[in-house]
């Protein structure tokens, strides 16, 4: 079960668009690939600030872990994907055990494409004060950099040759912390000529790197 | 001009295997995509303590300035390439102009798999010990990381999912740096399913995804 959510800068975005195939290609990839494909919405900030977006995957996650039987998929083999805003929802879910609708997550992995998980780092802009508030004491709660570098969930992040540079910075900084706390390189993906938008916007076309990178990392965490 | 440096420790290894077709299957993977390869030996340590690395390097790419036309090979458009103590060897070229062959280096791009760079970030082995030797006055000089973060010749990193833990922590220090210093995500590729050796093994090999990874970067780089 791949699930696929969307972004958006946590104050808009949609699972569909009127007149183009962003996201259905989603969940198209998904079910070329044999898998069962959920791409959700969520609740948008303002009306729905932190944290909305790690109680949304957890009604997620546990629909899913309810329901997707009868649609021929495995409950247990449970991949979430997102990317920018939506990457800091499943990053926000994947971190924050107290969401979790059971020990361990109850996913088997993560895909994380251009987020920004540490809440601490910057400046917070127009969408990160509509998220997150304007109180300092919900960055720090909302902060997905600790639990990232703590999980047990195998995490495949991306970032775009073409990312802006506070996305590019976010993934050097979660690299060189990874490094540090566990000794080791994290599934860091450099995805050469794309930009922001992209990584989930070039499944189902003929361009194929991102496809094939989401396929082996799903096919080797639900083996 | 596509030029590799092999790896092995600063004292061991060679360009050719008697019994095994490493590394003349980096020439031929060269020669079939329609380029010159340059695959060279250099001096060994302890005999030839550092800076014979970047002094060598010094010489083959004035070689190939040199000569290299003759061969229908184009002097501009040289990429290096190395792996472990090779990577460290071309990056020592890169990183310390002294030994550049004009300004600018000469060079296109550099390609740099499973290197340690930083010569001041952990204990030195007995192989550092034999190139480097024990003054530590050696190590702050040959450090390479301050010329990478610095230098205007186009680097691809490669980092192997196998990589033992101290090239894995090294590549993941240097992602962090990069960030930190250059406000930016360097070109370092995470390759699922490599070890230590297999990056420049593969080259040759069904195993297509370095071949491609390295056709792109070099047709980036010298177009």
């Amino acid at each position: 079960v791949f699930v696929f959510v969307h972004g958006g800068g946590f104050i808009m975005g949609d699972k569909r668009s009127e007149k183009g195939p962003f996201y259905r290609n989603v969940g198209d990839y998904a079910a070329r690939q044999g898998w069962i494909g959920v791409v959700p919405t969520y609740p948008l900030a303002p009306d729905h600030p932190w944290p909305a977006g790690p109680e949304a995957l957890r009604h997620v996650v546990d629909w899913i872990r309810r329901n997707v039987a009868q649609y021929g998929g495995d409950p247990d083999r449970i991949v979430l994907s997102g990317q920018s805003a939506g990457a800091v929802h499943v990053a926000s879910y994947v971190a924050h055990p107290d969401y979790h609708v059971m020990p361990g997550g109850g996913v088997r992995g993560a895909v994380l494409m251009s987020g920004l998980f540490d809440t601490t780092a910057g400046e917070p802009n127009d969408n990160h004060r509509a998220y997150y508030g304007t109180d300092a004491s919900k960055y720090a709660e909302a902060n997905c950099m600790p639990g990232l570098l703590a999980t047990h969930i195998p995490l495949c992040f991306t970032v775009s040759e073409f990312d802006p540079p506070a996305f590019q910075a976010e993934a050097a900084r979660t690299v060189g912390a990874w490094g540090e706390v566990r000794g080791a390189f994290p599934e860091m993906h450099y995805l050469v000529g794309h930009n922001h938008l992209t990584p989930s916007q070039s499944l189902g076309t003929p361009v194929k790197d991102v496809e094939a990178l989401l396929a082996d990392f799903v096919g080797r965490v639900t083996a």
